[in-house]
């Protein structure tokens, strides 16, 4: 039986034992068949010596039972790491950071507290996931959508306290962004509330964001300050319509236009849901997020060129020009009433007319609401508010097993996207590697920003995994060279990302540590978290890796 | 001279020259005239031995000045209380919390930064005003907008941290909502950037608004934890026309249905600006948003209907009915290309058409750019993004000097506004007041919630202000019993307003003095700020007031 440091394998039966009396035998996890449910199915380092492994796992159901847990690992000095559903698959699953700490798995708490129709807000638990809160307001006839990430199984909670992202319109999309109020249980087991809901029998806590005094929600995002037990969330009435445009251009440099127009159009409530940017030419794989073209075998003279690490964005854009595909297209799209989003569209179509090359399509359509069959046709359901796990099923790379994830946020131009191709080409060549990290798609999570993420496969092969591993260190460093942040990543390099967020001699981590130490004096919630390590745990932690 | 408590007039005066040394000797004011500027213009209790008032102020004009401020602050034990503009008027203004506490005036901080016109956002110093923005912006030939709250004159920072609104879009009018990125002078005089400033040479700043790990900016807002120095916001492009319609319903009840659309509008972002809701048999004073009708002189029937105390909703509707008036009136609006706007109007014309006795008028119109002297003519300048200072040119009330505001937060649905009338209608009978809190009007500030906002005279008569202040004591009390927040509160009545936020035994202000006691130990910042005070002064305060 693994141990949490400074315990005695008697004090943690004891400490097991009153966690026992406080949730009940069933919903405390010690045997290894049921720990290695909390093994991290991505881990770069699985099997070695250092992969991140619980000692337990305890499972409450209610607000009270996280409470009392809360002050016995205070009492015993336990590290808690919780969870939700624990499919943050990609940035470190269900495994907590620091080894041998006792699981705090939320997924019994899921209930939906409150669905108002005419305000258009939720409250959930934890445990709720996209999936069932989509099932219980389709079974409720209710018109709200939901805006969900591409993955439809994890939980609300969870992803929104990571800054996850969907794909519908901006209000929505930014799931922390869309939140209204949060209920918190402390490192000291009381209970917070925040928002209106700090007032008793609040009538507003899910209608108006802020409290009197400081707005507190944020630092208990991507932290360790206290267990999320509640949130509220913003929902979007059905919309009557989704219209889209596609625009094509013909050149590399086309892109900075493109993101131009769609920033004006975005920021203007013209265009609404993400405008996703793709390259036929650079990045034939993409299905595009609406896959309605079958997907053709590539063209042996497009793969050689592909294939040739001497290859530059001109001999494509001269392949795209001889072989009439587009070098970019970008989806320009809004979901409302009939005449309105016509309007928009062509809005948008005329002034994406002014790109000197520019050719425009008419993109997906749909009318609302729709019925079973209609909605199980959708390849991208995510974009219509309708959770699957589809993600999944894509081709993946011959033996991986899953993969580890690199997402850097960068200023939505095409001079940002470019500066990018040059910076991460080179670190991919430095490293010898054949991906082309010139050839990265731009990812538009958020209205202002775009996202660069790419993924390295976990093989199991120690010797492939750490070669990930060691990538992800360095892009994480070229990165940080570059301005360009990390807006959430893998907990085997959050040290070394939060080493990146180093303005005046790491201020917003040593800022982070007094609220550490002020709110969790004994340092029990989420050690290391966001490179958040409690007192006793900081010296030995924060270097940084050898690369 | 004044001196703040703890300290003997000989180590004030060295800790004053201190400052001299460190912003220049015509940065440090004590004497009365340069103080009498401190005072609260709009002070309750103007004159009187409690009357709030500075012992000096500084006015640094960098942000290592404001550093070394900090350090001797911190070194002498001084309380601070910083402004930006001062121009809070209504809330405490200029004055501090804390009497004897030492201003700290940001106005010489007064530099714009940065104007990103493709990105579409500023970089402000906290003594930018909105006129000193949108005059920058008009003369570098910006097509972008800002948003504004009604006095123009004040900082964008400042009123972004109080949580202040404007008029336009929601994706702009809550201010502290659409700024990305913030810069703090903490307690100890170490500078925090926070977002992706909180990395060197950041990318994106002003274009993704979290960093890795938790998202502090919030903390910083109604707070005492820092100093800001600069803020980044979020510009809207100018839209190419504005077009509005006027629903008007027959019935009190009615209210219930037009809020119902304009929500639903709102959340699918058909009609954008705050959507005001007016009476003109309730409240005929109320010119509406583009007073473009000259205000007759109150028919003198409908003025004794009024003044009667026994006048009921129902009279006043059948009133309503006998005079061809609405009972409510409510102005939909949107922002946007001509095609655009006007399917949008079209469309909520159609749906509050559906709503029994709705009568649809077309409302203002605009095409933009306005020229000067269009703009000049514009009533309600800040709809559009104009600052100006026409709110102060009103009738108000003979002898008036000033108000102290009351503003709490409910749900946007008829229902809570009725509940309101009720509440407030009774709060009022039972002090002996002739105001009519059963026909207050409700406030449209932000998408989700509706303002129940009044004024309350200030004469320099002290018995007159103090039955202001005891006023605003009862309604803070009445609010709260009913879960209704107040946002923002005088600096008079924030104990009371925090004490108001008393879920779980008042932890929301616990947690928030367990932050202060370890960002600000000494206890220099802003003493009393949102109720929260330094550990050394926690016990004399947060009394309930005597009611």
């Amino acid at each position: 039986m693994r141990v949490p440091p400074g315990l005695s394998p008697q004090e943690f039966d004891r400490a097991l034992q009153d966690c026992r009396q406080a949730v009940g035998d069933a919903w405390v996890f010690t045997s290894d068949d049921d720990l290695a449910l909390y093994r991290d199915a991505y881990s770069p380092i699985w099997g070695q010596p250092d992969e991140l492994l619980a000692s337990a796992a305890i499972a409450p159901g209610s607000v009270e039972e996280i409470q009392a847990i809360v002050k016995i690992a205070n009492s015993y000095r336990i590290p808690l790491y919780t969870i939700s559903t624990g499919k943050d698959l990609g940035y470190g699953g269900s495994a907590p950071i620091y080894s041998e700490s006792v699981m705090l798995d939320l997924k019994r708490m899921n209930r939906i507290l409150e669905v108002n129709e005419e305000r258009a807000f939720v409250v959930v638990e934890p445990g709720v996931s996209y999936f069932d809160l989509y099932r219980h307001l389709r079974e409720k006839g209710s018109r709200l959508w939901i805006d969900c990430p591409d993955p439809g199984w994890g939980s609300l909670i969870g992803n929104a306290v990571e800054h996850g992202n969907g794909y519908t319109p901006a209000m929505f999309r930014d799931h922390f962004n869309a939140h209204c109020g949060m209920e918190i249980v402390l490192a000291n087991g009381e209970l917070l509330r925040t928002g209106m809901g700090a007032m008793p029998n609040s009538a507003t806590w899910q209608d108006y964001r802020y409290n009197f005094g400081p707005y507190l929600d944020g630092i208990f995002s991507q932290s360790n300050f206290g267990i999320v037990t509640k949130m509220g969330f913003w929902l979007m009435p059905e919309p009557e319509t989704f219209r889209s445009i596609v625009v094509s251009v013909p050149h590399y440099l086309d892109l900075a236009p493109i993101l131009k127009l769609a920033n004006h159009l975005e920021m203007s409530a013209i265009v609404q849901g993400e405008t996703p940017v793709m390259s036929p030419v650079m990045a034939p794989g993409l299905k595009g997020r609406w896959g309605e073209e079958p997907i053709k075998p590539l063209d042996p003279d497009h793969a050689a060129l592909l294939n040739n690490p001497a290859t530059t964005h001109a001999d494509l854009e001269k392949f795209a020009k001889d072989h009439g595909m587009p070098f970019w297209t970008i989806n320009l799209n809004c979901y409302g009433p009939e005449g309105v989003t016509t309007a928009q569209m062509a809005y948008a179509a005329k002034k994406a007319a002014e790109i000197p090359g520019a050719t425009i399509a008419p993109g997906p359509a749909f009318n609302f609401p729709l019925s079973d069959d209609e909605a199980r046709k959708i390849l991208h359901k995510a974009c219509l508010g309708i959770p699957s796990l589809a993600i999944f099923t894509g081709e993946g790379v011959a033996g991986e097993r899953g993969h580890l994830l690199f997402s850097v946020t960068l200023p939505k131009t095409g001079e940002a996207v470019f500066a990018a191709h040059k910076a991460f080409g080179k670190a991919f060549r430095d490293m010898g590697s054949t991906k082309r990290g010139d050839f990265f798609i731009p990812f538009d999570w958020i209205s202002r920003s775009l996202g660069f993420a790419t993924a390295f496969p976990i093989t199991r092969d120690p010797v492939k995994d750490r070669k990930s591993l060691d990538t992800l260190h360095v892009l994480t460093k070229v990165a940080a060279e570059n301005g360009w942040g990390e807006y959430r990543a893998h907990t085997a390099v959050q040290d070394q990302t939060m080493n990146a967020y180093s303005f005046n001699n790491h201020i917003l981590r040593r800022f982070c540590e007094t609220i550490k130490d002020a709110v969790d004096p004994n340092g029990i919630l989420a050690a290391g978290r966001s490179g958040i390590w409690p007192r006793h745990l900081r010296a030995q932690h924060l270097q940084e890796p050898k690369i």
